[in-house]
């Protein structure tokens, strides 16, 4: 019956009509049919207006604006308006509160205030997610439930009792004999021997720091807890409502890292995901690709849909910069170039009041007589053009791979450096090959690598054998495989893998380093050609392992930096970084690399500057062309541009900040 | 019988005989002679030896010292002694002390430890309060009475459920209904509906942004907790002490702004204040100068009292910087050049032991064989002069808007900006004019504008409409009214005015802006002459409107950045900066400003450098000059210099950092 | 029968078998054994492992492992294993845990989490060690008791009730009346009077700064009660297992400022103590020296032992730097050319779980096949040649005085400057000696100082009358005396003595200061030659007091900044140093101090770049060097390298990072 996504590259958004007057309702009705809306998230944060009390319920206005969009073609992703419960419900409950490291109890009076694991709480969620279900399963405008709302983005970890309870089950569950606790904690050291289920404790506040498995576990039970709810949500929207796609937004920011969305992905029917820009970070763009080819890489190579991202100012920043003018088009584009279907943004009309009234909106302040709004007008007839190419794929010979775990585990307490972020390498890597049109799969360890001729294994800090063993498998089948320093440490429990560095890989690569000489923010140390950042590390090269480049100065001065080393009969091979090289050195590996495994860019002769990826279904292909630089630049190809409506006969030239999508002949 | 100010100007300062014994006192007198000293303020942190026990008093030593100085002529400014309880006192009554907003408990041990609302601290206070007007109302050495100290200091806001049952009362009392609290704050977003008085809690530590709205009222409400506490212990001093005037030191400093004291002004009978310099800040001088300019601004003009400076360092910076030889005279000057009557030390004698050992005192440790005291005495015989122009006022044809409620709002979770100083225009423009030797009145935008031939609207974000017709009014009366970014942007509830920004002075200024462009600290644009900071906006400039200057590069690269509009059929007209003009700029926009407002500087001839104010009694005026460089420089003048006891006939030379008080001929 | 330090020179570590299974156990011993490890401490973190339950004992494994040690005739410091309680025991007794200032209680999952006055885990803990000295204290391997482990490291100070009583019995035995507390505290300032002891509470967070004298007799009370702790462990032991020398291993390192370890030396048979560089320091190498000064002040002069330092990274700095090849060794003879006889590593061998897995070890990840336990192994055979100084003593004919009182007084709130560090003047004089190769004892002011011939006094705030005359004497009888600023300003209860700074010494050093100048961070006033940095003051010398150099800028140019008096009829002399001059100008002054007191370099011609130090048992004497140079550096000696193991005949060689121990001829 229905599906997502649609047959048309869908544009909408959040839209919050219950902060608005009736009258206002209609004047955005018609203004979503201007600006080509084809869609709206309903009902994000609407709880206390649907159940002012406790199993009394105010469905009218919903009833009707349901109606009124119905009419106007709009589908309705309906929220099930559980993310934020209503300030009755936590008078009545306050131990629904979430609890933070320090003790601190959460109050209400924002949004999320509410336990992973309350079982109150719990229960009213999926009394309104019944109610909902049941009024609205066969309502004609719904297209998708959208359950909860950015899933942890403010209320975890908790570390109430409610939590301490449902944690000892999790273990339970996962260790069976405590003895396997003690084990995997290595709760020999420190006197931290558990002798029953009932002493352990979320890692709370200490007085120094934690131990790091039970950290690593208690990330775990978080994800895994909020996992439980979704899935509690899911049970009852299948059964009651069939037929429906469900989804929940994830977010793959670089720094929302609280979910193992690999995990998730089996209880929504749509990959949907929000972003937003931090202007802050030092390569904003290379994030936003990233995070696509992430959320790509979640949806297994499936269009997903971009649930929210913002026209322009966000208001959560220290300063929130505006968008430049045409960007708003761009970054949608943006999106859609890395595998995107459905393009929303948070939200529709720009509050007026409360905490997010200076975060940009389709409809500004200013009203629809606004650059702003113009613009979205402009994509919505770009979008109709754009909608020939839904359900094609992104194409990628590279891949990254991702694993949330293992980024957790390198987050943890005492570590070498807790100056290094765990995702360093891997977006260093990625904005080298991004910058020369080269399209990686950013995938978990588990994916299948068979296809992919590259094999990025970018500070994989904590692997299980069993991923260790694929990585080698992908070098043995011919892949060049590109491991970084800090990679294959640890196990799934985060114990050291003995002998030597890195251990779970020391085979593969030929090597083995005896310790880590991490470097400071800043610091660097001589390469024999440029220079290498963050780490470095005592190498040995076991025989019958190139040595590619030297340290040049410094304790570890003529100890191996860069090596290769043959993966086996065929042409793969494995290369090992102990140090991130500055970018032009890096570039220069990833150069060698990619001809190694003759890899090559999306367009020849493309320009610095111009992001470039392609999808294709099969027959057809789409090249997307975006100019990040401040000049005109010109592009090889020939088809027709659907951006610029218009024929392309040998060049694209696109203006500072344009972008093409070529239908390629 | 009494008042104040008195008829000299008044030197004096803290006393607290209590830390030092007897035969100190008299010395403490004997010194006071010697300085010149005609007021002390007498037990503000008393209350333990007051009442050591509940209802046993011990006043003995405070007879003696009351005797003593009025025997040797020395006015007291008598406190309630009520600032900070006793420590049996919060031993006996825990649930007086005040909560913080992650939920710890305040202890006492340090000073201020109650809570605004407790109704246990209030009766005990008032019951103290009660006691000293009974005791020494009829004092002969009495002459004012001293509330409290630095209300709100350190206990404000409070987050315990006390204050959350006196918020609720608050919100009734302003609300009535409470679908009008849900109005005001917007709870239709976030699922945020009270649907009872009794959901309503403080705005406690939340999982993210608490509700604007929520915190606005919050900070309205706190402060208006300690107003009812003044006008608490006002009544009592007013029905057993008539006829003596009541005032509290407020705390005019840059960095606090937990009051708003326009809606305190009614329950002194003089203003009366406390000035630190800080030293961190950019501009101190500056900013001593506008604390000056607010203080009058709050007192209506009218001579204030500077209950309490420093004659050297403090003890709460993170280094503590000693004042100059020399500025110990110049600070107290400066006070009294923007309209201080009095001017009052904390403290007297430098204390040995506690918190405060290492604040600098008019005593200090070295003792009266000093440099420091040495300079005071020097200050004695300068104010026996000045006597002559208490009561004048200081002239001002500027008017500087400036609203507590607004800065509040500004402050709020989710702004464009955080990095941004709610002050930032209103200290740039104030500190243009007084590099100019332009005088202006900061006040509040309910002032009577009538007398302004300028009128500076600096960030003044939040405006009610009624505060808003009085700038428009201004303009069409014939003034020049300066209007920066960020200002007219909501309304009380902090409700954005929606249409296109600045909404409540778009008509005044025949501009409409679309979009803020905020920039960073440090961040700039270029302007067709020089650059703006910290803003920027995408302002179209309506028909009639004159552009002054323009964005010459970035996003908004052609757009107006200043403009002009006439302000009706006179000669007013309505600027409006769309952003920070780095100072040169600014300075020349100023210029154009003052010279369209044929206003002029108090000297023409003024040397960049000097200071430069003017107070006046209708018959006789006085040049006040204070030489902030480090070169003598030599002002114009003609007359009797106060301070040097000289005659000045052409030029007054003032030595580096020098100082004149210019009876003028 | 047994005694410490030994006969050799130890070489070992803190030993964890119950991190390994027991095969590993002896390889552990047969690697021991090749890098001549002479002892291991044992248990420091089993309590969980030897009392899994209340009253139940598990003693198996360590009968084990210390039989097998003895076998290989490795003596054991064994622990009473009291450093961290199992999780049972808190999971039964949650009173037992800390709570911090704010309120948080801190949970256990680290390590040490209780409360220092709990009477139930004192109950708890000497159980334990009474079993442990039962079972153990005639057991052949056993050579000396560890009790706890590094006391104060991260449970102090505790603000619970529980240590409310206890603070309050300890100030009824300080003070006896409570009025006594009063004065102390100054409490007649901020209406702090306490009437009954009961009102009187830890100095939890309170609403501004707490009371000086308050939070000084509060880390007084709070180092005694954990030296209660450690008595009544060690009479357990005194008791049970007599004849055994007892230890506690102290932190002498730069940040850990905790407990007065003057008062805890009679507990103690041998000084032992605890090492680890922090990079982020300036000045890291000299730091070691301070430590190692420090130690042997703490111990009387007399050897000393090195408990714990790492062989290489540590786990708990933001970026964890490797030592570089020789560092191991290096650091290692650094201790014990500051007096050590005995040097541990934490641990012997690296975790592959739990908190401290990236802390270095002796046999680290890699195994014993690595370059880092090569070099312990060639420390091991330079250990050998060392023994034959064992027990020898560091010539030193300079005290530095080091108070932890004053230390903690100086570092009260409300300070002239927060940003000075106490140990400021301390370390750069001791820095410029050791650069000069002049060793310093670093010795508290109670000490006797009669035989040294230079004594400093830096930033010595707090000074008792007792002391400041021992300081006045040494210079009568002929020492120069070298004072800093911010000495001698106030009494045992941080209250100011009055009259001008630096009150305790404003006789012997004939100055008289009115007022501090403080400089911030980075900031300096010119000085006639150079710069001063930190501080300055309004100095007056007072007659017969010479002017060595004077302040050339600022408000006290023209001002004494170093002054030099006559100590007596001697050759004594009292220096004031009224700033902190830059190293160059700093390094002058103490030429001249050494100059005028005759004290020679421990090697006349050493290179700069090197460290040199003196040992000798009266009748022969070694020469420490340690070049920490990047050049090859030749120092004069004569005789026989125990490093090398050859004969030197008129220089030594210093390799870069090199070392030599010359037993002189």
């Amino acid at each position: 019956m229905r599906s997502w996504p649609t047959k048309t590259l869908a544009l909408g958004g959040d839209y919050n009509p219950e902060q608005w007057p009736r009258p206002v309702w209609d004047e955005d009705i018609a203004l979503m049919q201007r600006a080509n809306i084809s869609f709206v998230s309903l009902g994000i944060f609407s709880w206390s207006w649907l159940e002012p009390a406790k199993g009394e319920y105010e469905f009218e206005w919903l009833d009707t604006i349901m109606d009124k969009l119905h009419a106007a073609g709009i589908a309705v992703d309906l929220a099930t308006a559980t993310a934020t419960p209503p300030p009755w419900l936590s008078a009545a409950h306050p131990e629904i509160l979430p609890v933070d490291v320090d003790g601190h109890t959460l109050w209400p009076g924002s949004r999320q205030a509410w336990c992973p694991t309350s079982p109150v709480f719990r229960d009213y969620a999926l009394a309104l997610t019944r109610q909902l279900a049941t009024r609205y399963h066969d309502h004609p405008g719904l297209a998708m439930w959208h359950v909860s709302n950015e899933y942890a983005c403010h209320n975890l970890p908790c570390y109430c009792d409610e939590c301490a309870r449902h944690f000892r089950t999790w273990l339970r569950r996962r260790y069976e004999r405590l003895d396997a606790v003690n084990d995997a904690w290595g709760t020999a050291f420190w006197s931290q021997r558990y002798t029953d289920w009932e002493q352990i404790l979320p890692p709370r506040r200490s007085t120094t720091f934690n131990n790091p498995t039970h950290v690593l576990d208690y990330k775990r039970f978080s994800s895994d807890a909020l996992l439980e709810h979704m899935r509690g949500e899911r049970a009852v929207l299948v059964e009651l409502s069939p037929g429906v796609p469900v989804t929940t937004n994830f977010m793959t920011l670089q720094h929302f890292r609280h979910l193992d969305y690999t995990q998730w992905t089996p209880t929504v029917d749509v990959v949907s995901t929000d972003h937003y820009i931090v202007d802050t970070l030092p390569h904003p763009r290379a994030e936003l690709a990233f995070s696509g080819d992430l959320t790509r890489g979640l949806a297994g190579g499936a269009p997903w849909m971009l649930m929210e991202h913002s026209t322009s100012a966000v208001n959560w920043q220290p300063t929130n910069h505006a968008k430049a003018p045409g960007q708003t088009i761009r970054d949608a584009i943006a999106h859609v170039a890395r595998g995107a279907d459905t393009i929303g943004w948070f939200q529709w009309r720009q509050s007026r009041a409360g905490s997010e009234k200076f975060h940009s909106a389709v409809v500004p302040h200013a009203g629809a007589d606004s650059a702003r709004f113009r613009e979205v007008e402009q994509l919505g007839r770009i979008a109709a053009r754009l909608g020939e190419l839904v359900g094609s794929r992104v194409e990628a010979r590279v891949a990254i791979l991702h694993d949330y775990q293992a980024i957790w585990a390198a987050e943890g307490p005492c570590m070498p450096s807790s100056e290094l972020d765990a995702l360093e390498a891997a977006q260093a890597i990625h904005r080298q090959l991004h910058d020369r049109g080269v399209t990686a799969d950013v995938v978990h360890p588990g994916a299948d690598l068979a296809a992919y001729a590259v094999v990025v294994v970018p500070q994989l800090y904590l692997v299980t054998d069993e991923h260790a063993a694929a990585v080698a498998a992908a070098a043995r089948a011919g892949a060049q495989v590109l491991v970084t320093y800090f990679s294959g440490i640890s196990d799934e429990h985060d114990h050291v893998r003995l002998g030597g560095y890195p251990g779970a890989f020391r085979d593969l690569l030929g090597v083995r380093v005896e310790e880590f000489f991490p470097l400071g923010p800043g610091e660097t140390v001589a390469l024999t050609a440029g220079a290498g950042t963050w780490w470095s590390e005592d190498v040995t090269a076991l025989p019958g392992t190139e040595v590619v480049s030297r340290y040049a100065a410094g304790p570890l001065q003529g100890r191996p930096a860069v090596t290769r080393r043959s993966g086996g009969d065929g042409e793969g091979s494995a290369w090992y970084l102990s140090t991130l090289p500055e970018d032009a050195v890096l570039g220069t590996l990833v150069d060698d690399v990619l001809a190694a495994a003759r890899v090559e860019p999306t367009v020849t002769g493309l320009p610095r500057g111009v992001e470039a990826t392609r999808r294709s279904d099969g027959e057809r292909s789409w090249l997307f062309l975006l100019n990040h630089a401040n000049a005109e630049l010109s592009v090889p190809g020939r088809g027709y541009d659907l951006v610029a409506d218009t024929v392309v006969d040998g060049a694209v030239r696109l203006a500072p900040g344009g972008v093409a999508v070529l239908r390629e002949d």
